[in-house]
């Protein structure tokens, strides 16, 4: 028997929970059972590591030859402010936002999964719950849980029609290397899942990790808008992260998403995953959290009678273009009004916006820059003197709230690594704009059209201070690439 | 003899100064002298009150016969967290910025005054003090004083070259019933005159008092960006403001500009005049403060490549709109590139920009709305229930910080009065929204388009909770004017 690396194997128990072990050399995996169908139970496991493994499942015992697979590249994983898959092939999140595509009907489902082929995503925001709020008022097709005879949703009887196609759908994301960002609860609920109770909050989460966490393309969002969920308390959401991060053998990324107010740093969280359109915050957010930060929501491009939904395309590509120009990650959603009431970012079906193609070319200038990490700039002297020093000075001066505001009102969108410098000029109409590039070294400096999608070459081996000349227009990138000499 | 009311009367008083006595009734006022030529002192009286006058200059005494004028209505003065004239006429500043205009050579002076002639603007920022910054590196053909022998600025020898051109401008705005926003002190200095030490600082101000008051459309700006003026702490600001609240005995309106950090609230601080592009906080500074807020600066329409001078006539306007939606006023500003170096917003000239016949059209819809006061929103709940009392609870859990941001991201820009109500959606591109009206009345419910200056009347008597149909468009307004019933 073969299993590829990082792919999934399943083996049927019988009639009683169990708990089996996977191994090889010193490594040792223990899986939990779960529920897999009237009366059978399975286990699961994915193999991280080529060569034999071991299993003891119950009494049976056997082996498996764990075999490479072409162009997987294992679980994405936190690495500092950033992510990288298991391989060491970077991992730069474009997510969307689906939050309930999976309680919708089959035929809307696969209309989903066809989207998404060819869309820029690489991540996509989803929850187990279905969904309550404006637009979403259609009653799902299955639900997780069945009803006790008292009428109450019973942990101990899932449906299996519901998980079965979670399945299906996970796997046909896996397939597209689409990460799986699982929202495990959630505020938007008319039929009492935001209030099960701790102890069926447990039993829930012990069968979704038991039956989920052997995909490779899992992570864990314990919440969307985790202080909307009014049953819980902070510390029922570390018990929950805790509850998660103990049972997870693979180690899965961590997540909580807020409304307002971040969730603050937990051992077991591994990236901030924050709702804000305020995306000057985010350059500082890295620097606070020091894992990576994705903005999981910032405004979805649409034209609902909601602040966080009518965004135009252009502000939604300034927005996420500022949060990459900093080395944070922007999430995608969309929500155009329809009569059908079937709007993408909570059903799925086809994309209408003008922000996934821009969206698509942000990630590939991303993917050509790499990773990057915000340049703090304090305010320049007009005048062309350094003003840092005594700026620092005057500022802490300052009541605390004018403090915070100096470091909102001078955000700048620029972000670095050894060969490459975005700046983002956002709403900037800039005719000119000078750059301080290093002296000793030649670099290429190249102006994007956030807009258009193009891009030119504005100087070829320039070094020290030069100039720039741009078109006096809004969404305008500068984008410098090292040729040769020092790191930039 | 007669003078006109509010109109300026100016007496020689010869060689020597002195104290003047000019008293109707019980009204006495007095005015101290100035040197208006070599050797030649003066004495300037502004009557607020018809009829007889008297008055003693030195051994003279005399009288004089106040008389109306029609179309003038006194000085500006603050009235809650708005203006009005003191006959009681509503004043709505929409000023513009010229910082030097009255520093440059006599043909340009001349342009400005007939660009403004036709410009919208009821106000001006001006500075007496030359300026230094990019774009401004000419010589100012006068300076308001001499140098002493030492090469140092001597506060006793004013160059009254300089003193009778600012009295001509301030004449001419005069007419034009434009307030002159004359700034005192500020940072852009290579001459000296941001250091001149407090005793050379109090001499200069007499002067200005001395000379400037009895101009009814004078407001005193004690600084532009008073943190950056390093030679001033905050209590030498107090002494000056309280300086010149003691000397000016027709006391006009005194406002500090910042540059990020709002100027704390004095006695003698009649409004607030801040730097601040971020105007989702003007509702909260007019709390605050409770006297008007302008925002003086909030970046101008240009193309430079700062970040301050670089908005589109858009961006300009968006933030124009949000600022007078609740209540504050906005200042123009122009700032695109010149090779000659003839900018509005420091030298005067002419106008290139779109904003200005926009600033127009916000300014006749805030004079037919008349003066509004920000209405105080807290987020909805999606579904629709009034969560506003546990969300106020929830958020006094957050960190301070984080409870300013819930402040800051749910801020709507809406304002009202007893008979209009303005929402400006910004730059949300709605289909629809939704409103809720007084259900006992009949209102109009126009909506305007802040780009294309046009309005349509999108419900007539309409009442209770609306829905009006939207373009999906940013820059768009709801006017709301009670026809009937219930105040707004």
């Amino acid at each position: 028997m073969t299993v590829k690396q990082y792919d999934m194997i399943e083996f049927s128990v019988g009639g009683a929970p169990l708990c089996a072990e996977f191994w090889q050399d010193e490594k040792r995996v223990r899986a939990e059972s779960f529920l897999k169908a009237a009366g059978e139970y399975a286990v699961r496991f994915m193999p991280d590591a080529l060569g034999e493994w071991h299993y003891r499942t119950g009494e049976k015992e056997g082996s498996f030859e764990c075999v490479p697979d072409e162009g997987v590249h294992g679980r994405v994983q936190a690495k500092g402010t950033h992510f990288s898959y298991e391989d060491g092939t970077p991992f730069y999140p474009f997510g969307t936002t689906c939050y309930a595509w999976t309680s919708q009907e089959d035929a809307l489902v696969e209309e989903t999964l066809f989207t998404l082929k060819t869309a820029p995503f690489n991540k996509i925001r989803m929850c187990i719950f279905p969904k309550h709020m404006p637009y979403n008022h259609n009653e799902p097709p299955y639900f997780p849980f069945e009803k006790d005879e008292k009428g109450e949703w019973d942990m101990e009887k899932p449906d299996f029609r519901y998980w079965d196609r979670l399945d299906r759908c996970l796997s046909a994301l896996r397939e597209m290397n689409i990460e799986a960002d699982i929202i495990l609860f959630h505020p938007y609920d008319r039929w009492g899942f935001s209030r099960l109770g701790m102890e069926k909050n447990l039993q829930y989460l012990r069968y979704a990790v038991a039956r989920l966490s052997a995909y490779r393309n899992v992570w864990w969002s314990l919440a969307n808008e985790y202080e909307m969920v009014t049953a819980l308390s902070l510390g029922d959401w570390d018990t929950i992260g805790s509850f998660i991060a103990g049972k997870d053998a693979y180690h899965h990324l961590i997540g909580v998403h807020d409304w307002v107010c971040p969730f603050p740093k937990k051992k077991w969280l591994t990236h901030a995953s924050i709702q804000s359109g305020e995306v000057r915050r985010v350059a500082a957010w890295k620097k606070e959290y020091g894992i990576p930060v994705i903005i999981d929501e910032f405004g979805y491009e649409g034209d609902l009678p909601f602040g966080w939904g009518n965004l135009s395309a252009f502000e939604f590509m300034d927005r996420a273009w500022s949060i990459a120009a900093v080395g944070g990650y922007a999430t995608h959603g969309e929500t155009f009004h329809r009569e059908d009431e079937v709007l993408w970012w909570a059903k799925g079906g086809k994309l209408y916006g003008k922000a996934p193609e821009r969206f698509a070319y942000l990630k590939s200038v991303i993917e050509e820059a790499g990773a990057l990490d915000p340049v703090s700039a304090l305010p320049k002297d007009p005048n062309g003197n350094d003003w840092n020093d005594w700026v620092r000075k005057l500022v802490e001066g300052f009541p605390a709230r004018e403090q915070w505001q100096v470091e909102l009102c001078f955000a700048e969108f620029c972000g670095r690594n050894e060969g490459h410098r975005i700046l983002y000029l956002g709403r900037q109409c800039a005719r000119y704009f000078e750059l301080a590039l290093p002296e000793k070294g030649e670099y290429r400096v190249e102006v994007i059209d956030i807009w258009e999608m193009t891009r030119r070459t504005a100087l070829e081996a320039a070094h020290g201070k030069v100039r720039v000349e741009l078109t006096a227009k809004e969404g305008m990138a500068l984008l410098v690439t090292r040729l040769s000499g020092e790191n930039l």
